[in-house]
This record gives structure tokens, C-alpha cells and sequence, in this order.
């Protein structure tokens, strides 16, 4: 029971979150799932031209976000509050695909995990657990 | 026994990382600690007015990848294994500082963790521990 | 391609790590994976009458194990590095079954993770991400 | 301000968690903080004759569980919902202190971390993060 489509939610994040448009395509979401696309660029290289840790985290982040604000809808503030990262393979320079699947949803937490993958899903590139709490928004 | 000094440091980051010039400033560099200011601007919002999770996360991985090359010079290649992060309270837009202590350096890892603080040092507004591996740098 | 069958590792386990004799039911092992069954007793309990949080802790941590060493063989020294566990629900009292999986086998570091569900698996109520290092066993 | 000394913090622990008797002792307890000792035995050792992370695991979550409740008093349910632990070196058979140090005290979520020393605390042996829930006690 999504409270977005696709073009709903890529609609919203225009409005709320203007600074990431055109980084990220949202290729699924679905019932506790999300599935995004980075698009690659200079500016997420680090020493060594493998994609940086914290382009990574925030890939991983935007997907586990996006994939809890489709199942409560626009009228809660979600906030991340705990992840765990492992980076286990160094992405060459290509697009990155995360999955975002939700374990447990609560009325505070909701938790899960997030995939990356490089952009041909032969690779694991990183894993990681999030929880992130909710509450009423007042803005 | 530092393998830098801040100046030296500013110059290799330049060289080897300079997308993040003029993002951070490097204000202290110890044996086995770092402490890193980052310059908010509003590419670090996100909905709610507080700064993103992800930008705090790229500011700690920023001071302990300092504190680690610090200690173990530019011959090596390092590289994050594994971060948990937890945000404590969600900062108003303003600098934050980081402050990296290494816990414990082997061969292969280096331990440690990074405390994020609003620049008044007043609240701690996240808390991570981190992993990090080291191997020859062959580039 | 397996090291140990069940049964070498139910012996070999009875002579290195005598003290879980009995706690623990191996119900599968396969390649980078294993399925390990806790006999929950008055001892796993914990205020509220729910079971544990190390004793959760212990019994991915004994699965992880199963599934490294059945990959590694003998031989090498498996220690845990890192672990970060979500506790998702409360287990009433009852047999838990732990499902881990490596995400990853390099030379020094071993990273996956468990599922820990309820006995008839309807229910996840913890899940932890693994990092193991590897060494020459010496002993 | 405490809401328990130490003897009426043992009192208390006899009567809801009788099975840690005899395993810890509380050093110290204050606003925020607890010292546990661990009296370390055969049964927390792991192959290489080195304690078992299950067993520091146990001691960290019983060391934060005390530093939480002495803050919240008895009529409050506190569980664990996340740890990170990294396990850096490995500790000989001896006695374990594990000091825990709450960083943020919020309504629902109680957020700190823990450091276990070898006795004579010359060793940092492992360093974790925890988060806390609390609920009101309805037992």
C-alpha cells in the first residue's frame, strides 16, 4: 500500500529536497522497497578514482529514506538515526544501483538494509543496516 | 609521530582529493587525532533545516581518513571498511567540527572513533566508530 | 565447495569450543552459508521474559562462525572484528533459528550477515551485519 | 541524580535478573556512567584461549543497561535496540571492566557507548555503541 507513485514521490523530493535532483533516478518503489540509481561524476571519486565512502552512504540513504516515506506518506519527519556500513568491494567508476528493503515498521523505528550494487548487479559494493525514527511533522 | 603537518597535509589533500577544497579546515593534527571544521552551506540541508546525515558522515570519514594518513604517511592506500554512525540530535545549520581518535592502529586496521559537535562544541550532535584497512599504495 | 559436513563440524566444534555443546543445532551448512538453532532455556532470558540480547548475540555470532570456517577450513584463525545488530522485535520465549550468509570472502576480511527469525521463521526479530578476520591459526 | 545507589541497584538486579549473580560487579555508578567488572571463567573463553565476543558483548550490554536504568529508575522498560561493536584486540583470560557512558538521554531513545579494558585497564579490548529504548514498564 505505497502512498507514492514514482512520479508522486520524484514531485515531492523536488520540492523538499531540491539539491539532489538530477543525482538520483528512483527505478522501483514498492511496499517497503526502493530501488535508486547514482549517476556517477567526478565529484564522487576519491584517491585511487573508486567512488567515496560518503557518496556511497548517501546513495544508500536517499534509497532507505525514499522507501520509508512512500509507506508513511508526507506527513511524518523521518530521521535517520543509526547506520551501519560495511564497504566490501571498490567500485570502479560507473553508475551505482542501491536496494532499499524495510525489516520492521513500528510507530517510532522503522529499520532494514540497503544494498549497492555496480550498475550491472554483478557486485556487491556495500551493505548496510539502517534505522530511522519517526515523528509528527510540524513544518 | 606525525607523518604531517597541517600545511603539508592542506597540499597532499590538494593534490590527491580536491573536491573537497574549501569545504573543510583541517585545526588540529595529532598523533592519533584530528579535528576537522566543516563549512555548512545549503548543499548540507536537508528537509527540516538540519544538516544531512550524509554530510556529517563525509565530515567524519574526512577527519579519521586525516588522523589515519597522518599516522601512517602517503605510502599507504586507506580505505573504509566499516562505519556505524549515530545522529544524536539534529544540528541547526551552522559549522560542525569532528573530532577523530584513533583507538587502535595494526598493520591491517586502524580502529577509532568520531565525535561530530555544533561549532560551539556545546552539543554532541553525532557519534561513529570506524573501521578502516590498510594496504600498499601502488598507484 | 565445503570444507566440513555437519557431522566433521558438530566433532570438530565438540573439541575446540566445548562450552556450547548443547545449546546449539546446526541445520544446514553450504557454501558461504548456515543455519544454526538455539535451545532456549531459563538462562537466555532477560527482564520482561523475552530473550536476550546476547544471547542473540552469541547465537549469530556462533552461526557466522559455522559459515566462515566451513569455507576456510581449519586451518586459519577466524576472529570476529566488528558486529552491529538491530534487535527488531521482542522473541517470546521459544527456539530461535539464526541464518547466516557471507556477502564477501577476501583474503583477511569475511563480511555477510544473519537473520535471526522466531522458531517457525515467521518473524524476524534480529538482524547484524559480520566482519571476521582471517589469520594463520598458530595454535 | 541518580535514581539507585550501587547496593540498591544489586538488590534490584537480584530480584529481576537473577541469573548475572555472581558473574559482575558494579564498580561504580553515577550520573551517566558505570564501571562492571567481569570475573572471567572457562566458560567465556573461545578457541586461542582468548575471551569469547559473546562473552564482552554480555558484559558492555549489562554495563549500559545499568548506566540506563540507574538514570530512568525501575518504571521504565529499557531494551536494546542497536549495538556496533568493534573488537580490537583480543583480550588474554583475565578479568574485564567495562565502563559505559551515556551521550544522549532522549524520551524514547538513550544513546552511549562502552569500553572494555583489561583489568589492569592498560588495553583497550573493544569499544561499542548502543542505542536504547524505553517504554514504560507495564510488567
Amino acid at each position: 500500500m505505497n502512498k507514492f507513485s514514482i512520479d508522486q514521490m520524484i514531485k515531492y523530493l523536488e520540492e523538499i529536497f531540491p539539491q539532489i535532483r538530477g543525482k538520483y533516478s528512483i527505478l522501483k518503489l514498492e511496499n517497503c522497497l526502493s530501488e535508486v540509481q547514482l549517476v556517477a561524476t567526478d565529484a564522487n571519486l576519491r584517491p585511487g578514482n573508486t567512488i567515496s565512502g560518503p557518496t556511497m552512504f548517501e546513495l544508500a540513504d536517499i534509497a532507505f529514506y525514499l522507501a520509508v516515506i512512500s509507506l508513511t506518506g508526507s506527513g511524518t519527519l523521518a530521521l535517520t538515526t543509526n547506520v551501519s556500513i560495511n564497504f566490501l568491494r571498490k567500485p570502479q567508476r560507473s553508475n551505482l544501483i542501491a536496494v532499499a528493503k524495510i525489516k520492521k515498521s513500528g510507530r517510532q523505528l522503522v529499520v532494514g538494509d540497503v544494498e549497492i550494487f555496480s550498475e550491472d548487479m554483478s557486485q556487491l559494493v556495500a551493505h548496510a543496516i539502517f534505522t530511522y525514527s519517526l515523528s509528527p511533522n510540524r513544518s
